[in-house]
């Protein structure tokens, strides 16, 4: 990462003891992350992820930190934000707005089996459910509005083919959301970034069990089927080819249902929530490759894995044998 | 249980809609408890634990559950109570004061092996860690103080053995409580019943995996140790004969070291702890059996189990091969 904020030892402690958590024992940064400066904190009282938010707006940060204090409390393992005195979540750090929040134990798994996909689906499940009650209202700032506004400033980089994909799944995916089906999805607060590398595991007798999701701050409202598609296109896939592997999706959803069943329209819309979800990933890849920010990420990721995964689901729609 | 209120359903679902957690789709008692009727809610959102205090003064209500809601914001999984509009923990319902928690999954393990034991131990370790900063204070109300006042009470009621053994250890507990070495133990709040029910354990792949603790209806600020000594006194033995086994007890507590080292201190006095927390048990299970209270438990559980332990942790005090 390429940006990255400094923060020294004293400030640290200041901050950490400022919200009772006591006296700082050990700081180091992380060296990951695209949008914040991560470090881990030890004190007295427990293991803390320090973040410094170099690029969100200071106005979108308390939605995201209420919501996972809101899923904190109600018994959903995520990072829970350590409030001030005042009960503010949102600190200031360096110069810049910061938050303490939880470690969770564990790391990532990057080649996923069955048992690894049921608990994420399962989790997931309970998480929608969870956040039903949160009140704080957020759009989805990488939902259909951001594709539509983002293809256009793609297409003068990419060939031909790819530019009418990206015209034509804009087009059908515009379809979607203005439709009645569309529109009758069930929404609420959503994590619309669950990847592999945003779930942490640790091993109990030679098992993997799920320790919890982090890294809301792409979280926003939006149909909570999109969150089902985005694991479905990370975790069940094959990721040389970009194809849903049945051995895995199938595990999902079904944990997924025994915690939150889908709606006869969700199930309906499956197919076209995979195609969206690919959409979206294709598009900011493109965006990274071809137009870098300043001071952003070294090494973008390809975009061709979430074409492949794009032309995949519309070539072979999936609609679960549940 | 004796002590129960019946609990009407649109009166539940009233108050789980004033807590923001949805409208009630299912209500069931669960008949088991000593000081409080339970019910299993369930709601969209999730699944809930709602409890209405029976015997427990309501002065004391706010501590237990602030130290919940403490715990569970750092990221211990123990029930987290659900606060109204006004940011109070403490509701009431039936005319009772009630609280409504997050419901943990999972069930019990009464014959644990070292896998589990080792799973309390650290999990008990993060807890006395992360409750540090807890600022509320209540002393722990079943320790020294009551033990001197409820050995003349039951002296009457045992054989003479009994009483000289009661006489001698409330003596030598009184002198290791006034000891230096015992006013230098780590003091803070402590959970005090930690008993194989009071812990939830779910199977991920056939391995069984710690939920998180509850109950902690007998918290109280007092030495960590005597939670260590508690567990060791329930996990980590051979319950027909009362006597620690080592290949429990040491597992158990090296994983609590590995999340909270034990001070030197500690280690010294862990053999009279270990008596002070038979005695403890003995002494209640003692008086629920010769002074059972108007409406309490129906079969109060045999003492003599506690006595066992007490003779046997005076007799073969346990110094930890660490």
């Amino acid at each position: 990462m390429a940006v990255y904020t400094e923060v020294g030892f004293d400030e640290a402690d200041r901050l950490l003891k400022s919200l009772g958590l006591g006296a700082l024992t050990d700081l180091h940064g992380i060296r990951s992350g695209i949008e914040n400066t991560n470090y881990y904190a030890t004190t007295a009282q427990g293991q803390w992820v320090l973040t410094l938010f170099e690029r969100l707006a200071r106005e979108q940060l308390p939605y995201y930190l209420q919501l996972m204090q809101h899923l904190a409390l109600r018994g959903i393992p995520v990072p829970a934000p350590q409030a001030g005195a005042d009960g503010g979540l949102l600190h200031t750090l360096a110069g810049k707005p910061a938050a303490v929040v939880t470690r969770l134990p564990g790391s990532h798994r990057m080649a996923p089996g069955a048992l690894h996909c049921e608990q994420v689906g399962s989790m997931l499940g309970r998480m929608h459910r969870a956040s039903i009650g949160f009140e704080p209202d957020q759009p989805h700032l990488r939902g259909l509005a951001w594709w539509a506004e983002t293809v256009p400033v793609v297409l003068p980089h990419v060939t031909p083919d790819e530019a009418e994909l990206l015209r034509s799944e804009l087009e059908f995916q515009q379809a979607v959301g203005g439709s009645a089906a569309g529109n009758a999805l069930p929404r609420g607060p959503i994590h619309a970034d669950l990847f592999r590398d945003n779930a942490m595991f640790d091993e109990t007798a030679g098992e993997d069990r799920l320790c919890g999701f982090f890294d809301f701050y792409f979280a926003g409202t939006d149909a909570l089927l999109f969150d089902v598609a985005v694991c479905l296109n990370d975790w069940c896939i094959d990721h040389a080819s970009g194809r849903l592997v049945e051995d895995l999706a199938v595990p999902f959803l079904a944990a997924y249902q025994s915690t939150r069943l889908l709606t006869p329209g969700e199930l309906r819309l499956l197919p076209a929530l995979l195609r969206a979800a690919a959409l979206r990933f294709w598009l900011s890849r493109l965006w990274d490759w071809y137009l870098p920010r300043e001071a952003a990420l070294l090494a973008p990721k390809d975009p061709a894995h979430f074409e492949r995964v794009l032309r995949d689901r519309i070539d072979n729609p999936w609609h679960p044998p549940l």
